[in-house]
């Protein structure tokens, strides 16, 4: 049985889905219903994660996006992570900025999420609402983050297209912010191509591709020189053969090489289908998403069972340095699930 | 009875130390005896936490701070946590650079710890990798992150004195971006000071400090100004009286600036002993110790019973959406643990 609430997203009522994504936030008694009732109408979407370093221009990229796609008529769901914020009243504000871009439009639905609280709790609920937009029935959702911490590169690298967007001239470090971020592009922005330094930071790219396929590679880093593996995993190169990750330049606030950026989505979209390596990426996000709620729903069972004040005379004794955390994590687990 | 091992790193042996946080990283079943036979030596050192985004001259800041400390002849180790690098030789060969300023001196040591697998694991082995140093008597523990993150945060933020490391001109999101970290700073540091905007920035941040204080604050997200909401945990001018958070503009490369910089730490641990804060944050730096080490304990035990058959024919059953995320982590959990 439906409940009404449910069967108003499957319907893509506005107000449905932005209350059941508040619910999940929350962590409301609600959330969990209607989210398995929504399950098996979700995975249609296609997921495209967005991410880059702070001053990149990944909003506008991301605007410009969306606004490609509606001229397509394909329906558009952003989902906008931002977990440095602590608050919850710029990300509301900020959707209303951007929402009057392209406000109006039953195809597209904007929504940002704060952290609040742990990070766990914010990759949680980033994949229960994408559920609920999938279920929805929007054909695409972009999924924004600031692509800076792993932790954050962890949400955006659950989509099937990966676009890591970079722009010129952002500092030293950015060559090696770039190797941890390389393994989980599929295709590589560089964004505010107008700015100095674009092509050069386009061409740094393509040459640590290279070097990358050749396994072995130099970065620099507090201005040395060095050589290090490659860090491409396989997927790139063996699990989806024939894709070669592109280098896009794009200027967002003047809409320049948007629809070069559009093909290489769908290009890639199409690779992994054929390939096979969709559903693969389709069984790790939920292989992912299990995990964290097994994580969760552990620590909070340990938290119910454990009394306050035993939690208390333990973590006074580590204070006292007479028991290490180790051995109390072994008593707590002894007296709790042995 | 104390090992061999627990024996040299207590007589500060370098080689001990350096393989015992080898151990940390790697899970080795001779990492936990050692650092249970360290643990009532910990507690010593002054831990400070130095975190800000790619660009903003840490790595140099964080070395000219260790100088200071040794023309003090305070002991002093380092600890780079580095999570965006899936690769040891980096960290290494970076290891290797820093070095050669602070070379042969036993009052120093360096180590970078880079994220193999999950965020979760680092956070714990930075933890342990402390609890070596602390245990081996050095005074004084940098920690060094990349501040762009929630995670690194994290790190961070456990430490007794955090100094947020800004540059000038690092783009436009950069006002976002301190918001998240607003939360976490005892000291603000505009490094690179002799750049243009360097005055501008401080500015910046000084009446960011001002608003917080009166409870809301304007910042610039995607070119509107916005309200928001105090951000200022009530431990920054609650449980800490008396303490106002300084902005100390310095140039590490020319070593400007550093001896201001290290008066504000020492006043800073100073206020934290007198107010009684230091001890509340010794605390919570346990506890949450502890919460990771039940979290991945818990985790650990679950893979070891749950069979791996059963596992992928629970995915398979998501995939096919015959059972919902949720509802696979409830039988799990009944066959498991209930």
């Amino acid at each position: 049985m439906t409940s009404s609430l449910s069967q108003q997203i499957l319907n893509r009522k506005r107000r449905a889905i932005a209350r059941l994504i508040t619910y999940v936030e929350n962590n409301h008694p609600k959330a969990q219903q209607a989210l398995s009732e929504l399950y098996p109408h979700t995975g249609q979407a296609h997921l495209v994660g967005v991410t880059g370093a702070p001053g990149t221009g990944k909003s506008s990229l991301v605007n410009e996006i969306a606004k490609a796609y509606r001229r397509q008529d394909i329906s558009v769901a952003i989902l906008a992570i931002d977990p440095t914020s602590p608050f919850s009243g710029g990300a509301i504000l900020g959707d209303r900025i951007r929402m009057r871009e392209l406000t109006g439009d039953p195809g597209v639905f904007i929504r940002s999420m704060a952290s609040r609280g742990n990070l766990g709790g914010l990759a949680r609920a980033a994949h229960d609402a994408i559920k609920v937009l999938d279920a929805a029935g929007f054909e695409v959702i972009l999924i924004e983050t600031v692509g800076a911490g792993q932790s954050e590169v962890e949400i955006a690298r659950t989509a099937h297209t990966v676009l890591v967007v970079e722009a010129p001239g952002l500092g030293d470090d950015i060559q090696a912010i770039k190797a941890g971020i390389l393994e989980i592009a599929d295709i590589f922005v560089v964004n505010k191509a107008d700015r100095p330094g674009a092509d050069k930071t386009a061409a740094t790219l393509k040459t640590m591709l290279e070097l990358g396929r050749n396994k072995t590679q130099q970065i620099m880093h507090h201005g040395a020189l060095m050589t290090i593996n490659n860090p491409l995993p396989p997927s790139q190169d063996d699990n989806n053969p024939g894709w070669q990750i592109p280098v896009i330049q794009t200027i967002a606030l003047k809409g320049d090489g948007v629809e070069g950026l559009m093909a290489a989505i769908s290009n890639h979209r199409q690779r992994l289908i054929d390939s096979g390596e969709l559903s693969k990426r389709n069984r790790a996000r939920l292989a992912d998403e299990l995990e964290a709620l097994l994580q969760a729903e552990l620590m909070r069972r340990l938290t119910v069972h454990v009394p306050a004040e035993t939690l208390s005379d333990i973590i006074a004794k580590l204070v006292a340095r007479s028991l290490s955390p180790y051995n109390a994590m072994q008593i707590i687990l002894e007296d709790y699930c042995s």
